[in-house]
């Protein structure tokens, strides 16, 4: 008899973060149905190479882009084409609050929900992680536990929101990716925040990664700025 | 002194629940910042018009039309012109869950966060109303008090989610409308869920409309095809 395989959602970024989310299901057996989202960040285009990249070499059949043009044009934030300059230095700086955008978790979550509503997934996967929580209120373990209520209710209870990395840093996510059957290649992922072809190696979310490669006492396999 | 105008978000389709929402907060001193979604239903260009009419009527400054093109194309439902037909009767009928576009308040809740955030907005308003309990969930109390929280989380207090139509039906919303100083002009309204010019008459959004004002003992101001 052959099981049916469960299905999980999850929005895929092309980061590290998102790629070893995805590979994680993978490893526990589930049928991995990805989202990209395209929200006018200025390092969008960058990202979604990456994200499709990160699902072909997973053997992830289908990705969906979505367009959610409407986050560059009415909201505010750093991060945004529309916004000011990316900051630079620690992820746990003041400075780094700019680049929240409004909502977006919320957002990406509820899509995800109908969109695992529409082909019949079990979980919802949010790639939400410790190094986040300070500056990110939508990536704190209370608003997941009041998201993942939202879900259920939404849903009758067929769907439920998963946040398997909450406690972890990108450290500890390094960690599981490489003890993988098939170790995740970090090469093909993005994290920076610039509109830039090559990472920068100086904002927030390229010092984070850094610092949990050299932490890991890996070389990270992308190639940086300086 | 001139004291500050508190400010809601809402998303104003243009039909009867909604416009009376949005008349509702301005009678209580609200800036109103209305968003009219776009989503890939059948009855979407119609609604859109009447929403513009209707936030004109108000005299309110700014509405913003937001794009969910993503909606039509991926998800599942016979609202969408990707979907089946409309089915006519009743709308507690069980054929009228066909209708359900799923996780549709909850993503509009949260897009309308991202806006209230970077407007500084105070309230979101959701039109649900008892009505709409029995075949959509995103409608219901529960999901409507776990979505209040998720709010709250995600903007660590900073807008609150009100939902003061959901202990009401049709019936009360004309009430309510029919009530404010300048009465709601509902001949601006429209609630067909079908993708013609004229409504229909036929389907349960159009059989509750209509029940609820012959209950008020008033007739529909809009023409209908039967």
């Amino acid at each position: 008899m052959k099981l049916k395989r469960p299905k999980v959602v999850l929005a895929l970024s092309g980061g590290m973060d998102s790629s070893t989310l995805a590979g994680y299901y993978l490893n526990k057996g589930y049928e991995v149905h990805p989202i990209a989202f395209s929200y006018g960040s200025k390092h969008g285009k960058y990202e979604q190479e990456c994200a499709f990249n990160v699902a072909a070499d997973l053997g992830i059949e289908e990705i969906k882009l979505v367009e959610l043009d409407f986050i560059g044009k009415l909201f505010n934030s750093a991060l945004l084409k529309s916004g000011g300059d990316i900051p630079e230095g620690h992820y746990e700086d003041e400075s780094m609050s700019k680049t929240v955008v409004p909502g977006r978790n919320t957002i990406f979550i509820s899509i995800l929900m109908g969109y695992a509503e529409s082909i019949g997934a079990d979980v919802i996967a949010a790639g939400v992680h410790a190094g986040d929580h300070h500056i990110y209120p939508d990536c704190r373990e209370d608003f997941i536990n009041a998201m993942a209520l939202t879900v259920a209710e939404a849903t009758e209870g067929a769907i439920r929101l998963e946040a398997p990395f909450i406690d972890y840093d990108k450290f500890d996510i390094l960690k599981i990716g490489y003890a993988f059957k098939e170790p995740m290649k970090y090469e093909l992922t993005r994290t920076c925040y610039k509109d830039q072809p090559l990472s920068c190696g100086k904002c927030g979310s390229c010092v984070e990664r850094l610092e949990a490669f050299s932490r890991l006492n890996k070389t990270d396999p992308i190639e940086y700025e300086r």
